[in-house]
């Protein structure tokens, strides 16, 4: 039981109630439409079933929180700190990610019984409880945990799905047919070289792995104003693009001889047409919106193909605070719009933030200054910062506010059952 | 639609629907104690969701049956043939067995629904429609296969559960504790050689693979009384039969180095006490009872070991019948007495079907003159004709009225996550 | 030191000498067409470099013989005891079959040496030293041992030369134009059933493997004149044989989707035409001749597609054995020939023994009685009694003089790299 | 035959020859000690054949080079187009990497001819040919290929033998006993922040990927004055590092789990003492010795126990310039020294360049404007822009004048066959 320092004052323990209810509830709709078999399917080692994601979230709350803070709470089951534990290896060694899918035990209505048992003991711990300054830093960081997860439960969900030959829906959003529509042109923003202010510092709420806030030298260059279109890519694949290796990384090459690819994943040709899998079943693509479920590598080659490069993440950040941006978050294209896929952006828009992850040439790698939290909580990202890419901006399927600037997500190059796409950028 | 030649009678008719209803309902009873969930993972290639069993066995009848004898019979869903087709690669390419556990849908509802669409549709074509004896032989052919599958639903269950740290028990039924009981004494039987017939003929059912009946020259040879213990096996493992190569097949010593085994599938030493998982949990081993789940490399080395060594499956057979064994299957430890787990022969008793199916030194092959019957359903056995053992008796965990003593079933010789164990033979 | 009991005579001596000689000198004339580069490589982990062949038969001599028969025989290289072990796990460990061919060291000079060193240690063993019976028996058993090694030699460096762009050739014997002959008719020999006498028994040398003699009931079958042909497998690949599941054993309908094979091993098309690769390089398909590198599921598939079966071992032994086969041996085509390749037979002839091993439909089983010789040459055929498949008739790269009609040869389904093929047997 | 613009003079042509003739020298002198056998073989895909690397070098030269530039010149061999293509897919599918162990022929004195043909053709083409600018570039970039691949001769062969039970040594020259001589004192230097010119520029040679010369902002720093030692190591070894997740990169515990590594690469104890394989056979650690054949991950891992982080290949080569270190590149431990290992600094040394090549934290990626050479030579660094480290400094096979301050290698962080080491670096 840790002891507490200064307390934060009634207001602000409110507002953490208000936002913790709101957060975890958007978790337990997003598995409304799902049933309880849907819940337990896991599709690849990557992804993890709705069912865990609903405990392991939980148990995120439970571990880090009510265990050190709340006075004698007691863990629900013993047995859920190795089984939702996702890669706390300080916290023992955790179940096998591979075999998620195998836990039929606990069942449904024992994770949600969990889930409600670790609510009360929160809302408990934030109206009675001492509440300081590092416990609130902890909240934040548990309710920032769940809406990642409220993403990758999507993901996950839709990788499973497109497994299944019957092509199951998960809503019945239509898409609408805006096919005819003429393509949003792209243009180039100019963008002045420099010494950029990247990463976040402050009181609000970050990321370690997005501070410290430090200074990066950027020279000119420019960035295009949308994403790469569905209708791009098809010339892309038209002319070539996958037969081709000097448009390649080595790696890339590799993996698409390997897996025989010819098209981004969740693509298939149906008697000459071109659809991709959704999140409304299969449906025809659409080429004025932006190709998603692209790999770092077919991204790469794409911009090799169009002459082009990708951005660094640092030119992207300072883009986007040139550009004003932020400003324009309450309308992009995220979670709380339901769309559950991108879209062409509003005429005479440009296209920053939500829609897709993008692929930055970046490395994921520290920033100079760099130090992982202490404790098990430390585990959260920087053991990852090897082998992977710094994508940016947030998805279809990001929270609004879970986003930021300063946000760095990562994947490995060959990863993209997440919302990924491409954005140019060039000298 | 196949035109009928001669109709069977009422009667037949009516012992059929009996015979349908109660098989059919039986699968079902032994699905109940499971969950949506437990009946939708699969923890190995080898093995299936409960759900797929579920399906499958129905699409049986309305693949081979229904959609060839009932007049008007629409398919419940066409994708299912797909889906549910195990494989019959003449049929169309079934959807791959490795993911069967992914398909979330059709819900376990919609396979009930299924199951019950397609028994009201076989109990309208065993009332109403033409039944001649072809059609007889593929209804007894499906109700046999049937229960092939309630066999595999609890093996593969079992499977599934002892992944799960949680240890789940399938039944609550305790095991006694008969571990202060004597143990049951090893008899040799000795029995003469000849000419023995061997194999099925006749009007009753038998699996092509049983037939035809001819004649094996058989040598003398003696027979244990009852099958190898869970004491004598620890035996074995502490006199180092793990670790003395010169036991072991050469296959199956590849084998234990490469997974690192020291003892059977499901065994575990906890703080110096042996334990297995069973369908009621993690147990403590009980010597007197039946050693199981060994391979077969286990098997023959235990044989070595023990200076003696499996029988053929024509001496078990020609052993059977001289011991008039077959009178004693009323009283066999199988599924019916729902004990699902080996047990220890009455006192005075010898041990003959039931408990554990009974390795055999003889590879599956066809029987001289054996012709798979044409068409898809030619698929059922004599394509697995190669690289796997046979064994005999069935098990505590297959219907008493499936079993009989011509009755081969075989698998490889790596697997033993089915009821599988040891009896010996020697000259 | 063993005690020796009873001295053979001087004329066996001086006859296992001359024996001796000759078949180690035959061991080296084999390898003489290679290049100290060329007897390095392993292709795969089912081969081994010709110097390891060399050095491997000679620690046989040197395992078994010298080091318990001669007295004061000291290793030549106590680390040959690890390097040139092949699967004696009862002698320890042997270095790891799949990376024999990394042993560089000792090179080529030093494995002659060894041979050298051994074969005069052995002729000082058989001119001066005791020889007994068990000595004579070992003797034997180690050149028969050689000439398995001999064959092994041929069919491992023409697998590593396949791999190699430049297609080298082994021999430059060429193929002589015979496209034009008229192909062999193929006739059905018809054999009565009965109580057959078979395997091996008497004074001669034969393998463990091949006894006891004993009898087998055998019902009336007939048997093909002649292997099948080039030609006659060209007409199953284009009739679609490698596309239809129904003409497959399920093992073998997975290998071959999985290889994505469509022709026998070392056959490719070019232009339209269809060659093969052989020790003189690659070669057109001659249509006359048998066809071979088959693996055992394409034999049993053709068959099935020609409306056959294949034989059993029993079979085989038994129709041999009443044709009066084994005085034909002396003309069959096999090693001495050094055509190096299985030819049509002369005309009016029928086709037994040499050319190519032939598959039988028999699992490489014990037989009635069977007991492995004690000690470590006891792992010589025991261990291997699972999985395979029994091969009869020896090929034209075995020794005239290894071969008998009790021979028995194994190997798994799914291996080709021998000189194999097919004949069909039916009722 | 590409036209040429304007000649080169006389003296430079003088000195490429010279030049030409010493490093094509220095490859066969390195050769040397190696038998036809060792030149064969291949221990990984990662590693090639020596008698791969005498080719590959030369085919370099005639693809290049000569068949662009040289009059009349004829291929050798045409099939050694793709034999020795090492990576160009834009040349046509090179021959598969993981089987060029196989290729025995051409055999060793084909491929020496095929050296001393190119040479010759070299030599009149240097002497008689017209020489450009652009010419010139290429025979320096055929030069400094050909050095990297010496690095290359020594690494693989190295692990080719640590294979073998027999432990060869590719030398005898034995190793000091100087394990009684006091620790070298790790000393931390002071670097200043500010903007670091860094990359490469002018008329010498320089890899594409060591450009462009760029500015970076770099912050105050310290480094290590010399390499991280085996005793160190040794410390880190057993305080445990190999069993505590959190000093390790998520993937580097993964990979270490996996292995079941617990100490670098080579190394491995007897009887209480730890050895480690080297050029010259198995030896014992010498404690004052820099660590080597280090992964990225121990690397990391190493650097996090003791408090520190490995420096980014800005802070390396600002520090170096610093330090005016390239003066004592003539002193330093690298191939001409003919040490084959890493040893400690002299008396009041630092230690930068040579010994080993040092892992720096920053991930393998273009600089920014860095463009690839047009044609086929452009596969040459950017595609492997991607999962890989920047190495720096050299190592002690690594030639005197092949390396530079700006020089960057890379390798996957998983690969430690190289001769590679930790320097520390910190705030």
């Amino acid at each position: 039981m840790t002891t507490l320092a200064s307390e934060v004052d009634i207001e602000i323990r409110q507002q953490l109630l208000t936002h913790y209810r709101r957060i975890r509830g958007e978790t337990e709709q997003l598995a409304d439409p799902l049933s309880a078999e849907d819940m337990q399917i896991q599709s690849m080692t990557d992804a993890s079933p709705t069912k865990w994601h609903l405990a392991h979230t939980s148990w995120f709350f439970e571990t880090f929180i009510l265990r050190q803070y709340l006075r004698d709470y007691r863990q629900f089951d013993p047995s859920f700190h190795q089984l939702f534990n996702s890669y706390y290896n300080s916290l023992g060694t955790p179940f096998q990610r591979p075999q998620r899918g195998l836990l039929s035990r606990p069942d449904l209505d024992t994770v949600f019984a969990y889930r409600h048992t670790i609510d009360s003991a929160m809302e408990k711990l934030l109206t009675d409880g001492p509440v300081n300054k590092e416990l609130e830093a902890l909240i934040i960081l548990g309710l920032n945990h769940e809406q990642q997860h409220q993403e990758l439960l999507l993901t996950d969900i839709k990788h499973a799905f497109s497994i299944n030959p019957v092509k199951p829906a998960y809503t019945d959003s239509s898409h609408e047919d805006d096919s005819q529509a003429p393509a949003h042109i792209l243009e180039w923003l100019e963008i002045p070289g420099g010494l950029y202010s990247i990463g976040a510092e402050g009181e609000h709420f970050y990321f370690d792995n997005e501070g410290p806030a430090h200074q990066q030298l950027l020279r000119d260059f420019r960035i295009a104003s949308r994403l790469v279109t569905n209708g791009e890519y098809l010339e892309f694949i038209e002319d070539g693009g996958y037969r081709e290796p000097r448009l390649w990384l080595s790696d890339g090459w590799s993996l698409i001889q390997q897996d025989q690819r010819t098209a981004p994943l969740y693509w298939q040709k149906r008697e000459g047409r071109w659809y991709q899998f959704t999140l409304s079943g299969l449906q025809p693509i659409v080429e004025q919106e932006p190709v998603c479920h692209i790999n770092y590598y077919e991204a790469d080659a794409y911009a090799a193909w169009a002459g082009c490069r990708l951005p660094t993440e640092f030119e992207w950040e300072a883009a986007v605070w040139i550009l004003r941006k932020p400003d324009q978050l309450a309308t992009a294209n995220m979670l709380e719009q339901r769309s559950f896929r991108p879209v062409a952006p509003a005429p005479g828009q440009t296209q920053f933030l939500g829609d897709l992850w993008e692929w930055t040439s970046s490395a994921y790698l520290p920033y100079p200054g760099f130090r992982a939290n202490s404790g098990a909580v430390g585990e959260y990202n920087g053991k990852f910062m090897c082998n992977q890419k710094v994508l940016r901006g947030g998805s279809c399927v990001t929270p609004a506010d879970h986003i930021r600037i300063s946000y760095r997500n990562f994947f490995y190059p060959h990863q993209s059952w997440q919302f990924t796409g491409i954005r140019l950028a060039g000298e």
